[in-house]
């Protein structure tokens, strides 16, 4: 069974990140997407928030998995038996940090891969913290993020 | 089964093509590398001698099929069955232009995905335009390329 | 009145171009859609089918004029009267070019501005020459051109 | 009558940022150069006197109105009535952000457009925080800003 | 005698620096690494200590110099007597601080050179960053920075 | 003695390349400035007057040689007993074709290092094809190229 494993923050997720959930689940047998716990940065969402998001968000995908972890990514991968790490692309700006990291995960774990898929056009510009900003100045995320991250937005900038 | 295509002019194969498709294979039931006989550009080595350079330097593979097609990517990869076109990504450079291949064929194909690998730093640099340059000008592509085809870019070029 | 040029080879109007067009034609009182003939590249359409094209495209909008030049861009904006030349930009890899561009026309002649307006995301990977690309393999190009020049590009590939 | 609006944080006024301004100031009826007051940065200058190194400056353009504002930009545009929002493009490494927001600002108000200018070339690589950074390391910041802010500089880091 | 400053703040050195320092070494009769007090970023390896595995690292060159030194580098650098500025080039995203730097200083001290040297392409990924990062998710470093330096950031993340 | 080599196709020599040779000629005790035979594109000047712009131009730089060479540029650089190639670097688009060759050199030739200048911010758009493409729709190139050689661009275009 191929395993997939789409690391990242999800504070929160956006209909970007979605998007690379579904086309990915259609290309593994099981796709987990997993909250990293990274502590340098304060998230707008607490860990638990965040994990109760992606569930809401991803119910209608039965072979996606949620979970978190703390720790190197290439670990946690290599622990939960997947074969590849899952990432999107979405501009060239994104290249050289996803080519680092790749190029890092690939040296300590030489037997998991790391796979790309770009953005949708439409979603190429688009990021969590592009859609906190707005939030938090009053706009209108529709289409950004799903219907339910919307409402959680605007109750955290109430 | 899930089958991947990797098209490309491999006008010759690279250690860089190679490397993609060795990582390519473990992830996949089946992969297809398949020539593109675009028009546009004279090659160096004619179709049959770049399918056949590929069959020589891609014996060991016991899951990896050479072919070769005219025509739109999307549409062979379609007719052959497949879930995936595979890419490589070398630099910044690529970027771009990958994205606007990707990003077409899903338009033609919805259900195919483009996934992407990164290069290994090592080859991030290298392409069959530089082998050849430097074999055309005597210089040695000795790790640049499979040994067997060293020797037939030798004979090129005498 | 404030004039704009939009110069470009239009070989063939792409939605991308239009786009430009479209909301050009709402910050200038005057935009003059016109044909570079550069010598140095074949065009599919031969400069009259070019500007032929355009007008049929370009019939809705009242204060679009169609029209083409030979010799340097600023020498023609010049001469037509026009205050700034209007360009499009889709991606990063166009940025350096169009900044040679403008810094180029702006020394020629330093009253006259280069205005930029971002493509829409989904026009950002879209060109003639990808168009051209997918017609002569006989794909699909509905929704990259006009209805119009979609029917002329399959009448050239025939 | 065509009014621009040229948002930033203006944290001091730069030589790059006032060629933008007189390039804009003969294309616009009417130009407002509007502080945006981003909660996230602590200023070195605080907004009124960012406003008032902005009127010093501003002072021999009669068609140059000087604002500050809170909230998303695109809200404070459309507030004042104005059609267009004014940047200046750098270098390739400002695309990607300048898109972003581009096509953000369009998506809420689709009748707003933002129009880019080029850098001339010797204010490519200049920016507030250059210009800050010298100072307080004692630098000479002569050329990089008005000679009325290279004053008010010094004191800062007296 | 040609004397060339590489000046960065080596929090800690990597085998990327080292590549550059062992090059450079064998173009100038002189090579000044120094070691650069920026007072924004709150360092992993104080002052002392980036200086101490910096000489045990570059015992074996002797004509290395190890120093550190407060304010512009551009003054730094004139009063060593130095002729140049030695910087290492690892990814496009680079290219554009480096450009902003080494024309500022040009600016500053126009008899003063900026000389760049690519990074090898296995180090274009490498940062003292990175490795920190790694070191503190008890990750290893092996190859990215010298023996001694990977038992020092072990001995901090303990 | 150091000695760098500044190859090129100089089809004509710009203010561009004369800065580069300039900055170089007092870091290096010779600069050899190599006119590169490279068959593939068709030069507007020949050899010969390639040479003949470069002689007359460089002649008050007493430490700076001409020269031209065919095949590998590291064969050439080893032959003439130099220890550096020189490069200018303008802009990000040429930072990728740059790595390339300077990794490929430095396979080839270990001893041999490439060193790069950032060119002047007012060149950093500037290049013989543009040059030469302004020329040929008789635009002014003052300013872009030494006076000499910009009357026998004028008579090739006559």
């Amino acid at each position: 069974m191929k395993i997939g494993v789409y690391p990242g923050s999800f504070d929160p997720i956006t209909n970007g990140h979605l998007d690379i959930i579904e086309r990915s689940a259609r290309l593994f047998d099981k796709v987990i997407v997993a909250v990293s716990l990274n502590a340098r940065k304060t998230p707008l969402f607490e860990m638990e928030e965040r994990v109760e998001l992606l569930e809401q968000v991803l119910k209608p995908y039965s072979n996606v998995e949620i979970d978190y972890f703390k720790g190197l990514t290439a670990d946690y991968v290599e622990n939960r038996g997947a074969q590849a790490i899952i990432r999107g692309l979405r501009a060239t700006s994104d290249f050289e940090n996803e080519f680092q990291m790749a190029v890092t995960n690939k040296k300590m774990k030489p037997k998991i891969e790391t796979l790309f898929l770009m953005s949708k056009p439409n979603f190429s510009y688009l990021s969590s913290s592009l859609v906190k900003e707005i939030a938090s100045l009053n706009g209108c995320v529709k289409g950004f993020v799903p219907d339910y991250v919307e409402q959680r937005l605007k109750e955290k900038y109430l």
